[in-house]
């Protein structure tokens, strides 16, 4: 039995592509409360600030172009419990997962994604804690790589450029972006600005934010998704 | 005016106790959007992630009796806007920023808290792109010492110990904890405990969590928050 799970921990550090010095932090991130001794827990803390930066610190230098509101809605997206549940599906964490008998049974990845998010968070505190900064960041950056490189992808052009480049392909008249208020004091103003097309059909966005540029980008965006979601645009 | 801004500059940086070696990214992080040319969200998006890791970093290590709620409730105080506000005047931020007029002349302590903490999660950002991992810790933990040292101080004694001795130094009868209610299916049960007090006065408090033992010691901090806040402990 020790031998299956010696053989199984060793497995995923493959998996992982990272080699504990100090395996009882690989054990403990997998040590779920619902088994007695000491749980992921604290370490699920630790490594969801982890988590958080290597996200934050990847994104800023990948997408230089993008304003805060873009880094902060791509960030959300990367950390979120759905994304760790399947890294941690894709690392298969359950079978190496410390869990109460009756949870085993049931499937993890179906009705538990928090178990699995909650302990892929936890390796990544184990991580930080066995290794140095630079090396964490490698690690969990390399985990990232389709989704980073992604962000970078969309990043190169902003949505306006996205939207004009797609109308002159189609050969439709331009997009009209024209300012509906502009409300708030001075110092704390917010615009709200529209985006609108004639052709393929006349379609309006709008959207609210503290400059005129950003509002405009973001009305750019919301055109897309509609579009998008219309199947007009792929 | 250069040269002022210069000295000022300077200044600061002796009080943040950190020399930048790209003194273009701390004059980045201290320019508000209310100013023409680049602003300090993006480094503000950058910082606000590195100041959370710091923090969860040093609970992590200083506190390792807390639990997971514990260090959670420790790090949103620490990295609140009001904390961070509070550093900022600390450091007299305010002498630098690059601010529209109209906001200058308002009091920003008073009014505008927020420009002042996203200007200091800014500069952790910037101090982070500036320097190393290690670098970077060593400085902003520093800012943090005394909340820090509060936090470890309160580590070292569990609420259900505090309140107990409190009830022995006062002559009183112990605390009595009693389970309330155990609820949810068997992988995700939470356990109700009230406590109860008799003297000075008939209090009770409840919790609820995940295991018994946290739900008595949470609702031993309700009880030793609501003895303070009647001022009968202090």
């Amino acid at each position: 039995m020790a031998n299956f799970f010696d053989e199984a921990l060793t497995a995923l550090q493959q998996r992982l592509n990272y080699q504990f010095k100090d395996l009882t932090l690989l054990q403990q991130a997998l040590h779920h409360r619902s088994v007695a001794g000491a749980s992921n827990e604290r370490l699920e803390f630790l490594g969801d600030a982890v988590m958080g930066l290597i996200v934050a610190d990847q994104l800023y230098r990948r997408c230089p172009q993008a304003q805060e509101g873009e880094l902060t809605r791509s960030r959300v997206s990367l950390v979120s419990g759905k994304h760790l549940a399947q890294l941690a599906q894709q690392f298969k964490l359950d079978e190496c997962l410390q869990l109460d008998n009756d949870l085993k049974r049931a499937n993890l990845a179906t009705h538990h994604a928090a178990i699995l998010s909650d302990a892929m968070e936890a390796v990544v505190g184990a991580i930080y804690l066995d290794s140095s900064w630079s090396e964490v960041l490698k690690v969990v950056t390399s985990w990232l790589k389709p989704q980073l490189a992604l962000e970078a992808n969309l990043d190169v052009k902003d949505p306006k450029t996205r939207l004009q480049e797609w109308t002159q392909q189609q050969n439709y008249p331009l997009p009209v972006y024209t300012l509906i208020a502009a409300t708030g004091p001075e110092h704390d103003k917010r615009f709200k600005m529209s985006c609108e097309l004639v052709r393929p059909s006349k379609l309006n966005t709008e959207a609210i934010s503290h400059s005129k540029k950003e509002a405009q980008q973001q009305a750019a965006q919301l055109m897309l998704d509609t579009l998008a979601k219309n199947g007009i645009l792929v």
